[in-house]
């Protein structure tokens, strides 16, 4: 490794970041519409819905309590029209998808049980009826779907094969005398499991099984399938249910197993979009191949994950907010001044500890409105091809892993950062902290999305750069240089990096967003180049070696993936900051996206220095940097976190109401007077120094 | 930064690392008794006790159901003779402190509610009678103390003042007259809070308050204050109590708040071997110096962190148990073969997810041991001078962060390699973190413990090394070289560090415990030098320009603590594996120790690189090193947890139990049986490819 050019040109932190003469201020207001995006009206509307407190989680009920609550809850989204807006127009929708996922994400703020049964009711099991089954299905069963006259699974995963969908167990085979389908439950593994509305609630469930039709299995295909009888609810014959009893979290929900035994539905129960079986048994598909049939079906599963990843940014937008509030009032220990103790947030560890998080769900919020936009987008119609859909599928891969893990993080780090009052159950932390759990396994475990995504770059690379060296990548140049994160692909990377050679990047203060772009986005590149190369010829092996190859990669792979998902944040980030007018919400703004993006650098910073990225001086500015940025937007804490919007109905956090300054209050005036009457006790500490 | 010889000594993990001819065993019955240490039969016989129904969580009860039922337990563990252990002989104790402690460590398993209310009623409660107060207060209070007749709380945080316990506001005023203590709650912040046994079940309490004779305050004291009526449980004249209701986990204990206006108690009450109050209004202590006094008084506390250290090392063994039986299991895609799916712990992704912590739980394990130890060496007279009472106090405050923050990690990643299963209450990793999740800031808040640390590192930097400059320090030898990380001082560190040269480190290899011990020497050494000139004459600066200094450098002094305990951690591992006499076990130990001290070098590589500790070479070859050394101890996963010794009794978990095992043989068997009657179903994929 030859020394980096940056080394003769040594700069300061001081230089990246002189000092303002005057501290910049922001404009809460308009930050605030600006977070709410694209969809702020209906946001808005779902925000008036989630304080309404008959929605809010009460805690300490019984999980059975707490399923009945949430059950009423229900009707009353029903009753607000909050959850239809994905629907058709004609049964009373409004087709607007993108609308909808920025209503039902804030949901989470009254009960994150209540978001998901939702989500189970009319994202799953409805959104499996709208988008798998054909009009015919739509006008059967979409409208006591909506009004929640038909409760319903979706019953997809088995306890044998969690997040390996093609290899479920379960069987519908066709019986042409009937025009029937038979569904079977062949063995315990292959019971349906963990399904909300399963355990109690549920009439029908939207079933998952291997079609079989003349002793051929055309793969995974979704069929509607009554479960209970309206009237006793007791299961219908074939049909056996049990109940997950108690959960980490989302205790409001009852999720449950279910089993098939010669279950039979009409031929016209399959949901058949995409694979059809005409009377006589003769199968047909508008997508030939199997496989991309599979995938096309779970596609449009998506908005599961597109809307997991908006819900993990709310619930870290209501942590920080209720914890930035009480670490600006609250002092411990008297450090700088022998009667008046220190304020938490004026603690560097304090800062260090809260600052990057909120600058990582700024970054995350920002991504997952371009997210959010590409759903629209295809959902619509609008901008639907294949590749579209690709790219949104490797999008919400990449995006939901960091984000509901950023958001077990941000819960957990709050919670402690308010000590006790974090863990009591009032102040919400540990609460949304066991609701949110099972958020990073579930709608696809987070290390098997960013499995997915590695898998992705590995083929754009290969069909992109196949035919240079690692070392020659850089020298290329192959379009245009900004925005391309949006591009899920790794071209434009690739592009970008050939743009700003070493000469420009030795120039370039730490805090230029082209270098810090140029650090992430290499990383990406070189990351999974390094990896191609050492699976280079793998898929021409026999199975377990190429496999055995795969997997001597694999957390490589997945880092890879991570990195990629960061640069798109980090992009994110960036593309916002252009819009903000107001110059003093763009400092403070630009400031935070720095933080976000050094540290990223930070974190991964043995990285840099081992592939020559940056050089060890360089490397050594850092932390100072980082500390600067955070002396920098300490005093802009309350105004980041506010304008996240969230009220106190939404917050519900007893410490995030002033409490803890009016206790101070009292006892300073207490002090006071105590001081005022001649009455105050000499401490023995000051006698003895006497 | 000069080039680190070892550049021109290339070494490749294969050198390093072997493979043997023949695959070492683990001797898990002798390894398991290794682990049990020194109290070996007080665990035994805690473990027996852990293992009776009467003692588990029931999970979904409220929470005033679960205090009854915990409350009842408790009475078990007095019939059991499981919690006397270390009061006097004359009231039916042992005097053995190690062994109370170790028994105590082992109800974690039962219910964290359990355990942390007995720590509550003889730890906290019992232990401030026994250490704070005379032989008088142990005939007096003690034997009902032990038997449960009056249960008490431990009065010492206030909602103002979290773990500035210095601070506290409850005033406790002599009135000569009457001969008895007033105590007061001058205002709201000054509430004692979050004390268990205060909602409902204390009858008596031990209340922390600033001790005021004749205007003098002479700091805080503690007062055995009775709060109940033992007949109608109602307060008493004077007490103020609220219930701090539902928490984040150990709803089990009543946690509640108390409040005191003019309430009185005899002059013998207060609790006074360390200050003592005569008839007169004379006070007295055997420690001049009130800021000694109080440090004393609140060391013989320091049994709380002892304990929590020792309880979150077997919380994390429980669940490493159940997740690596799990994933030597479950089995998911099927990758290498068309029709055998991989076991999860064959994915390296799986590997490098719990594996480091197995590693992590073994170090932590012997580091508690040696905790205990030093411990039960103080507390029973054996070792007790001042600087053997600050040597535990350091260990402790270094240890208990690490391995409660280790817990939560644990029992998070096992939750998510468990997938969906994990997230259900019946495997436990939900509900052991909900109710350990406070473990990480109670008996002193985590980050606060670790400044504690720091400081004493910079202090033992002071005596040491005043003189020398930071670049003369590796020169200087002092004296033994090994075991040195016992004395949680620094000298031994820098002595250590100074037989070591560049010439001899350039020599050895990654996988050689003295690489692995310098680089992780080096690095406390370092960052202990760099903070301690940065802040060179802070002392004679204004206060607030002394504060500011040092929060300036906060976060790092915090990072040397940690890095100070992972040194501690290392060193007990590695003088643990010279205990072993078996070859084989031998040997995977010393690879899991090895994975222990690379993981923490991978944590920290941009560190060692930076400071020409390390060559970029040899840093490049560390995640290779790593990823050779989870092949090498996948196959004795199972061994080593299976060492931890804990029975299905304790481990309560239904993944654990071989359930996947069996659904897998069920269901393999009907394929089998499909198979052979020739009624199995071609896959349309075949039929394509024909």
């Amino acid at each position: 490794m030859t020394a980096n050019p940056a080394d003769s040109l040594p700069e300061s932190p001081e230089a990246d970041f002189p000092d303002a003469e005057q501290s910049p201020q922001v404009d809460v207001a308009a930050l605030g519409e600006m977070l709410l995006g694209r969809w702020a009206d209906a946001r808005r509307k779902a925000r008036e819905v989630a304080a309404m407190p008959a929605l809010h989680k009460v805690e300490g009920l019984t999980h059975t309590e707490h399923r009945e609550r949430v059950f009423g809850q229900l009707k009353v989204l029903v009753d607000e029209g909050a959850v239809h807006r994905a629907f058709p127009q004609e049964f009373g929708g409004q087709d607007d998808h993108g609308a909808n996922i920025a209503g039902f994400e804030e949901l989470v703020t009254a009960d994150p049980s209540l978001q998901i049964k939702a989500g189970v009711q009319w994202g799953l099991f409805g959104a499996a009826v709208l988008h798998l089954g054909t009009e015919e299905h739509h006008r059967a069963w979409l409208p006591a779907i909506m009004s929640l006259e038909v409760p319903g699974a979706f019953a997809m995963t088995e306890i044998g094969h969690g997040s390996d969908v093609a290899s479920i167990a379960t069987t519908a085979a066709y019986d042409p005398e009937a025009q029937e389908f038979v569904i079977n439950t062949p063995f315990r593994a292959a019971w349906k499991d963990y399904l909300g509305n399963a355990a109690k609630d549920g009439l029908a469930a939207v079933v998952f099984a291997q079609l079989i039709v003349k002793g051929v299995n055309h793969g995974v295909h979704a069929f509607y399938v009554p479960i209970r009888d309206p009237q006793t609810k007791e299961c219908l014959p074939g049909i056996r249910s049990e109940d997950d009893g108690i959960k980490g979290g989302l205790n409001g929900i009852d999720n449950g197993r279910l089993a098939f035994e010669d279950v039979r539905v009409p031929r016209t129960n399959l949901l058949d979009r995409y694979g059809h079986v005409s009377e006589d048994g003769t199968y047909t598909s508008p997508i030939a191949s199997p496989g991309r049939r599979f995938f096309t079906m779970l596609g449009t599963l998506v908005q599961g994950r597109v809307s997991l990843d908006g819900a993990a940014v709310a619930a870290s937008k209501l942590a920080l907010t209720a914890a930035v509030r009480y670490a600006a009032e609250r002092r411990q220990f008297n450090a700088s001044s022998p009667t008046e103790e220190e304020v938490l947030l004026d603690y560097q560890r304090h800062q260090r500890r809260l600052l990057p998080l909120i600058a990582a769900t700024y970054a995350m919020g920002f991504a997952h409105e371009e997210l959010l936009a590409k759903f629209d987008g295809v959902f619509s119609g609008a901008q639907d091809t294949d590749e579209d859909r690709q790219d949104l599928e490797t999008f919400a891969a990449a995006l939901k892993p960091l984000s509901t893990w950023h958001a077990l993080e941000t819960l957990q780090e709050c919670r402690e950062a308010c000590g006790g009052s974090g863990f009591m159950i009032e102040n919400r932390f540990a609460s949304l902290r066991a609701d949110l759990d099972i958020y990073v396994t579930f709608e696809g475990d987070n290390n098997v999305l960013l499995q997915l995504v590695a898998k992705r770059l590995l083929n754009d690379y290969a069909k992109e750069f196949r035919t240079m060296s690692v070392g020659a990548l850089a020298k290329f140049a192959l379009g245009q240089a900004r925005g391309m994160a949006y591009k899920t692909g790794l071209g434009a990377v690739g592009q970008f990096i050939a743009d700003s050679g070493r000469a420009q990047r030795s120039a370039l203060a730490l805090r230029h967003p082209d270098t810090q772009r140029l650090l992430l986005a290499e990383r990406v590149q070189t990351m999974v180049a390094q990896a191609a190369q050492a699976l280079q010829g793998a898929h021409r092996l026999p199975q377990a070696e190429a496999a055995a190859r795969f997997n001597a990669h694999q957390d490589e792979l997945i880092e890879a993936a991570r990195a990629h998902a960061e640069l798109l944040q980090w992009e994110a980030f960036t593309e916002a900051l252009e819009e903000v007018r107001d110059p003093g919400t763009r400092q403070v703004l630009t400031w935070l996206r720095d933080l976000f993006g050094l540290t990223l650098i930070e974190k991964h910073l043995a990285w840099h220095l081992m592939n020559g990225r940056l050089s060890m001086q360089r490397g050594r500015t850092i932390g100072e940097y980082i500390n600067r940025l955070l002396a920098k937007l300490r005093p802009h804490a309350i105004d980041l976190v506010d304008a996240f919007g969230y009220r106190d109905e939404h917050l519900r956090a007893t410490i995030a109401t002033g409490i803890e300054g009016r206790r101070q209050a009292e006892a300073a005036e207490y002090y006071r007077e105590l001081r005022a009457s001649g009455r105050a006790p000499v401490s023995e500490k000051a006698l003895s120094k006497k």
